[in-house]
C-alpha cells in the first residue's frame, strides 16, 4: 500500500520501470550542458559552448558532467538569513573537540613517520578490524580482508561502478536514489531504472516485474544499488520481511545487490536493522561510511565486498589515489579504540530525533492541505509531495527568496519525475531553524497555490537561483 | 644523442613508435589475470578464474585490473633484512613533527566544526591560492579559481583521463613512464603510445614522428602525459630549449599536455625549471602534489586547467569521492602560512642530495662492466641498464634472496620493453643502506652474469617473489 507522500511510486510507468540515461534530469532547464554550468562561474569569465576550445576532445562521459541545480541552490542557500532545509551535512556539535586535538597531536608527534606517509590502498589493517566490529552491530560477520577503505563511502561507490560497469550497462535504483550515486551512475555512463518504493523501501514486486522486462529486452543488469535504512532522499526504511525476498529476486535474476548504508546506525527507536550483507555475503557489496558517525571531513569510508570483488577494488583503487589517507584512517582507527564511539552515536541520535520531531510537528502545524511526506524513523531526510499543479524546481527561486531552501525531487531521479517532490532535511540546522523554515516554506507553497489559482498551472515558468561566489558545498553532499 | 643508461630508446621500434594496450605489460609472468592476484591473496582463499562467481559481471577495463610484480615485490623488500630500492617513499625524518602536532591539535579545537565537516569539491580557497604560490616558483601565473584539490595528484591523473579519454583513445606518454599513470590509463581504457626520451627527456622529433604515424592511423590522440623534471622512472629532466618546441608540437596536433610534476621543486643544483604551463597556459593541465614536498600521508595534490577543463574536472571529483578532505586541506594550508616550507623544502633536497651522491658513487664503484645508469639532477630515481642477455624480472627473487630489492623495467612500459632495465631509488634509505643495497645488488647482477655463461640466457626462467603477507605498501607509490 502506497501511503501519503510516497509519490514517486505514481509517478512511475505502471510496469515499475522507467529506463534513462542517469544523470540527464539534473541538466540545467534549457540549454547546452555549458549553459548549466555557466551559472556557477565566477569572475566573469564565460564557459559557453562555443568558447571551449577543448569540447571537441572530451571523452563521451563528460557529456553527462553537468553542473545540477542542487549545486547553484547551495550557493544562494549558505547565506546566513536562509534556512537550508537541502544539504546533507551531519551535525557536528556533539564531537568532543577538545580531547580529539590532544590525541590527533599525540598521533603527530608520536606516530607521525608512518601515518603521513604512504599506505596502502587496501586500508590500514587495524581500521578494517575495527570496521568489522561497526558492521557486527547490523549483525555482519566480516573479515577485516574483505573491507577496503575508501575515500568516503561516494569513492567505494565510484569504484564498484569502475568494476562492474561499462557503458550502456544498466543499473537499478530506487525511484527517488541518492543524486550522487546517480551521477557516479552517470560517469560511467550506465543506465539507471528506478524501482518503485513505498513507505516499506523498495516493493519486492515492482523489482521482479523490472528485472523481468529488463531481461526480455535483453538488457545487462549490473546491480541493485539500495539505501535500505532511512533512505536518502525518501527517508523511508526497506521492511525487514523484505529483505530476503529483495536478495532472493537478485541472485536468482544474477544481480548483485549493492547496499549502501550511511544511516543504518543512526535509528530514532533504537532499533538497528539488520544488514542485507548479515543475510547474505556471496552476492552482496556493502558500503559503510564515518561520515555520518563520526566527521565527514576525514572522507573515511569503506567496502565490504565478496573476495575476488575486494581484489579488484584494491586494484581500481590504487589507480584512482594510490591510498587513502593513511592519517584519517589512523584517526579514525584511534578515535574507536580510545572512545565511547557507541555512545557518541547515541547522542547523534537524540541530536536528529529532535530535529526530526520539530520537522515532523512543523509540517504537520503549517503545511497547507494537499501536502504529504514520510516520516523517517531514522537517518536525516523527510521526502515531501506538494499539491498537484506546483513544480518543485520551479517554485525554488521564490522559496529563497522566502528565505528557505530545499532540494526539488527531480534531482533524485535520472530522469523526469520528482516534479512534484522535495527532500527536506533536519539533520544540520537547531529545531528552531527548522521550525521557521518548515513556516516559510509553508508560505512559499501557499504563495505558490495563489499563483497557480490566478494564473494557471506553471505560469511562473522555471529559473534558477542566481550564484553569487564559487565557493558552495558539494551538491552531492545534498 | 642517447647517452649509456638512456636504454628504452634503443628498444623503441625505430619510429619510436609502440602502441599496446596500457597496463598489459604489467601482468604475471603466465596465465590468467587472476594468476597474478593469486600470489598477493592472503588467508588462503583462491581467486582463481573458475571461482570467481563475479567473473562474468566485472565491466571490460576490469581486465585490465590485475596486480602488478610492483606489489608482490613490496611485501618482501619491507622485511627489515631486504635493503629496496624499490620504493618511492618520502623520507619524511625531517618535518617538524613537535610543532606540527600542536599546530594541528589548535586546528581540531578552534576551527574543527568546519575542518571536520564536508567541503567543496573544487578545494579550499585559500590553499587554491596558496597551491598559486608555490607553482609561482616555476613561473607560473595563475588564478586559484582555475586549481582543483586532489586526493594526491594520483587523482588529479585519474580525473583528468575521465574527462577526456574514451575506450581506444591514445594518449602518448615517455618510454619509460610512471607506472601509476599507466594503471590510471588502463583503468579507462585508453591505449598508450611510448614516446622515446633520452638524457635531455622526450625527445621532439620522436614526438612529431608519433603524432604524425597516429594521425595517418587515424587514431584518436587525447594527450601527452609527461614529467619534465627528475622524471620517474627515467631519472632525467627535459631540456629547457626542448620545452617550447614540445609544447608547439602538442598544440600543432591538437594534442594536450597533461604536465605532472611532482619533483619540480627537488632539483639538487638549486635550479628550478620553468614549467610548461608557464609558457603555454591554454593547452597544458599541471598536475602538482604536495606528497614529497610536505607528507604524502595527507594526501593533497592538485590539477591546474584551463578554465573550461576545470569545471569538468570538478564534476568530475564530485562523483568521484564528493570532495578531498578538508582537514587534510587546513593542515596543509596551515602549515604554508605558518611554516618556513620553502626553507622545508631546501632540507629535503639537500637530503635527497646526499642519498643521490651515495647511490652514484656506489654504482660506479661496484657495478659490473656493461651497466649504465642516469645521473638524476633531482627527484628520486635512477634508471639502470644492465648488460646485455640479463633479464631484471627475472632475476628480481635472485636478487631479493641477496637481499635487495628493485622495480624491474618492465613495469613502466604498457608493453613488451624494459627487460634490460631497472628503476633504483634513493629517496628512502640512508646514504649507508643504500651503499650496502647497491654492493648487493652489484654481486646479484655478477652471479646472474655467471649464471647466463654457464647455462645460457634466461635459463633461470623467471618467477616472482613469494608474498608472505597482504599488507603491502601500494605499488604505485613505487
Amino acid at each position: 500500500m502506497n501511503l501519503p507522500g510516497s509519490q514517486p511510486a505514481r509517478q512511475q510507468p505502471t510496469s515499475g520501470v522507467a529506463a534513462a540515461a542517469a544523470g540527464s534530469a539534473a541538466a540545467a532547464p534549457a540549454g547546452s550542458p555549458e549553459a548549466a554550468q555557466a551559472t556557477e562561474q565566477v569572475g566573469g569569465q564565460s564557459g559557453g559552448r562555443s568558447l571551449d576550445p577543448h569540447l571537441r576532445r572530451y571523452a563521451q562521459r563528460a557529456a553527462g558532467m553537468r553542473a545540477s541545480e542542487v549545486r547553484a541552490l547551495f550557493a544562494v542557500a549558505s547565506r546566513p538569513e536562509v534556512v537550508s532545509l537541502a544539504g546533507g551535512m551531519p551535525n557536528l556539535a556533539a564531537l568532543p573537540l577538545d580531547t580529539l586535538a590532544t590525541d590527533v597531536a599525540e598521533l603527530v608527534a608520536t606516530e607521525g613517520q608512518s601515518v603521513l606517509q604512504y599506505g596502502s590502498a587496501h586500508g590500514l589493517p587495524a581500521l578494517r578490524e575495527q570496521i568489522c566490529d561497526v558492521m557486527a552491530l547490523e549483525g555482519i560477520s566480516a573479515h577485516a580482508d574483505d573491507v577496503v577503505v575508501t575515500v568516503g563511502s561516494q569513492m567505494a561507490l565510484d569504484m564498484v561502478t569502475r568494476v562492474f560497469c561499462d557503458p550502456g550497462d544498466v543499473v537499478l535504483a530506487e525511484a527517488p536514489s541518492y543524486v550522487g550515486a546517480l551521477s557516479t551512475f552517470s560517469a560511467y555512463q550506465a543506465e539507471v531504472v528506478h524501482v518503485t518504493m513505498d513507505d516499506e523501501g523498495l516493493q519486492p514486486e515492482a523489482l521482479r516485474q523490472a528485472l523481468d522486462t529488463l531481461a526480455g529486452q535483453g538488457r545487462r543488469v549490473k546491480f541493485l544499488y539500495t539505501i535500505p535504512n532511512f533512505h536518502n532522499p525518501g527517508g523511508v526504511t526497506l521492511a525487514v520481511r523484505r529483505r530476503a525476498e529483495i536478495l532472493d529476486i537478485c541472485a536468482r535474476h544474477g544481480v548483485l545487490v549493492i547496499e549502501d548504508n550511511p544511516y543504518g546506525l543512526l535509528g530514532f527507536s533504537d532499533q538497528t536493522y539488520p544488514a542485507l550483507r548479515s543475510m547474505e555475503a556471496d552476492n552482496v557489496v556493502y558500503l559503510g561510511s564515518f561520515s555520518k558517525t563520526f566527521a565527514s571531513g576525514l572522507r573515511v569510508g569503506w567496502a565490504l565486498a565478496p573476495h575476488a570483488v575486494r581484489e579488484k577494488l584494491v586494484l581500481a583503487t590504487e589507480s584512482a589515489t594510490l591510498c587513502p589517507p593513511a592519517f584519517n584512517q589512523a584517526i579514525v582507527s584511534r578515535y574507536l579504540a580510545r572512545y565511547d564511539w557507541q555512545g557518541q552515536i547515541k547522542q547523534f541520535r537524540a541530536a536528529y530525533r529532535e530535529r526530526r520531531d520539530a520537522m515532523l510537528a512543523a509540517l504537520d502545524q503549517h503545511l497547507p492541505p494537499g501536502c504529504s511526506w514520510t516520516k523517517p524513523d531514522g537517518g536525516f531526510y523527510v521526502w515531501l509531495t506538494v499539491p498537484e499543479g506546483l513544480d518543485t524546481k520551479a517554485m525554488l527561486p521564490r522559496a529563497v527568496t522566502q528565505r528557505v531552501a530545499y532540494v526539488p525531487g527531480t534531482a533524485f531521479y535520472a530522469a523526469g519525475f520528482g516534479s512534484r517532490q522535495m527532500r527536506l532535511s533536519y539533520c544540520y540546522p537547531t529545531p528552531e531553524r527548522i521550525r521557521e523554515g518548515v513556516r516559510r516554506l509553508a508560505s512559499a507553497l501557499e504563495a505558490e497555490q495563489e499563483l497557480l489559482h490566478t494564473f494557471g498551472a506553471r505560469s511562473a515558468g522555471g529559473g534558477r537561483p542566481e550564484v553569487a561566489g564559487g565557493q558552495s558545498p558539494s551538491p552531492d553532499t545534498a
